[in-house]
């Protein structure tokens, strides 16, 4: 049962090609009469124009794209990324616009994607993850002329649009914290330097040594696994001075390092207060439960999808929006340091 | 900066479009050397083919389609989807194919899109979830005549393919193991009742209780989310002779369940036992780790596309891939019931 061709409706009601043609897509040429009979036929074989022919006629794919270049394994792994996109979803769905998703090896390979899907306007629009210093990226879509909007700040890249959060606001709102409780020496187990919100973290930490009056205040870059999230953790608890809290850059990472400091008899919060950068279910259901930087990534999710249809709806006003600060959810990792630590 | 046209490149050559399209097209009618400098020009152009116009002539699409006929905030919340989702894409990505990807209200909504989709050649193939009873989806793509995978059995659905795990087999493993230990009052917080691998997880308790002396097996079916889980649970252990040991058909809704137990005061596993259907990082960071069915997931979505992108192939062979059945991994949730109980 193949689909219906103008032929096929022309056969039927018995008038020409060209009738069916004027019927179907409201042009004059053709009597009230038989384009109600065309029409009516039409609807009966459960006829459609052909959505490649309206694609060359400019119409939209009513579809999003989202390229990740991380391994794929990180969407299963991550509660992040399963929020963002349940979120992405839940605003897109609402507009029946799909979800044109596809995990690339890096950055070269997901510019190549975009230039492949705008030329062939397999999406009206993309969603940029995880921007880096000097992005390659930017530049690409700037050229392809495509709605995009970019998660990742401070504020707009070029002329695409942004939604982001202030990362460094929120490095240093646990900074702060953890000073307050007493701690002097704090390590940050961050993600990969070359991202651009992992960066002002680390710099964040930087910043807060003199002016809280820290020992020591380290950041150890990772690839965002568990692996290297424990790994870096063992390290830092091998030293001969121990850091007394560490700051996690995703709650995967705090949860492997929670693993850690159990295998090497550090009880937490007492020798050692453990901070999450992502809130999810994982933190809370941990013994003892992970104090947080807690953010709706499904609200965040939802936004992001705002802004791009807001775009693709009209092109012409580039969007600038910053959500609020990820704020921190003290539960029962974290705590002074002990006297003896 | 637009995508150059047949057009531009003939401007830039200095040919007709006629010719560069014969020359795009590798048919006759233009000379060896035009036809190397307007390939040449092409190729610095960075002209691409229309995909739109491509679809026309028939070629693929290069995307596969899954639609989910389930809140959004499912994708973010069930680990099963993500990770599923996760395997997929690894095995897609490595051909470069993209998931398109779209949460819709119902079933019905669920047809719509797959004649949408397969009428204006957006996806290649599809793969269908969550196979209920007299499941109209499946007539619906059997008329589209377009490669789909069923996740779910047993075996194969009319001409569609399957991908399946036993799902009677694994309950069954889960009460002997339960009765084994002593149990007598099981109870099963279940899913959705019309969803076909619910059906025959209620049926095989249901089938097991003479065989194995229980004196009490009920299912409660809910809608999968942690709210109807854990309130399943409090009416569950409301009741005058409460159930000695608990099966949820996910780890979210025995993570659930074990908060309620929490609440009532009711120690796992001296009072209760809980097993979960799903395994994930949930089961296992939860103070007692739960005893769950586990099965690898991520390998499972690859299965699927790998099928997925078989068919796609080869159409004309529907493919039926019964999965390993998940497996015990028992924890500390699970004890013989206590002699008060």
């Amino acid at each position: 049962m193949g689909r219906p061709t103008i032929a096929d409706i022309a056969e039927r009601v018995g008038v020409s090609k060209g009738a069916v043609s004027f019927a179907l897509n409201g042009r004059p040429g053709v009597s009230e009469a038989t384009r109600a009979r065309i029409l009516q036929a039409a609807k009966e074989m459960n006829w459609r124009p052909h959505s490649a022919a309206r694609a060359l006629g400019g119409s939209r794919a009513e579809a999003v794209g989202l390229v990740i270049a991380r391994p794929a394994s990180t969407l299963g792994v991550e509660p992040f990324f399963a929020q963002l996109l349940s979120g992405l979803q839940a605003r897109l769905s609402a507009q029946s616009v799909a979800m044109h998703l596809l995990v690339v090896e890096d950055v070269e390979a997901e510019i190549e994607v975009y230039r492949e899907w705008a030329s062939a306007h397999r999406v009206d629009g993309f969603i940029m993850v995880d921007p880096q210093v000097r992005d390659p990226r930017i530049d690409a879509l700037q050229e392809l002329e495509v709605p995009a909007v970019v998660l990742g700040g401070p504020g707009r890249h070029g002329s695409l649009s942004s939604v982001w959060a202030d990362d460094r606001e929120a490095m240093l709102s646990v900074v702060d914290y953890l000073a307050a409780l007493g701690h002097r020496r704090v390590a940050h187990v961050a993600g990969l330097p070359r991202f651009r919100h992992t960066q002002r973290r680390m710099r964040a930490l930087r910043d807060s040594v003199r002016r809280l009056g820290l020992v020591e205040a380290v950041s150890v870059p990772t690839d965002f696994s568990d692996a290297e999230g424990a790994a870096a953790t063992r390290a830092l608890l091998s030293r001969g001075r121990r850091p007394t809290a560490i700051v996690y850059d995703s709650d995967v990472m705090a949860l492997a390092g929670l693993g850690v400091a159990g295998e090497m008899g550090v009880r937490v919060p007492d020798e050692l207060s453990i901070v999450a950068f992502d809130d999810s279910v994982l933190t809370r259901v941990t013994h003892p439960a992970i104090t947080s930087l807690s953010r709706d990534t499904f609200a965040l999710g939802g936004q992001v999808a705002e802004v791009l249809l807001e775009l693709i709806a009209d092109p012409g006003r580039p969007r600038d929006l910053k959500t609020a600060t990820p704020r921190l959810v003290v539960r029962e990792s974290t705590a002074p340091p002990s006297r003896d630590a």
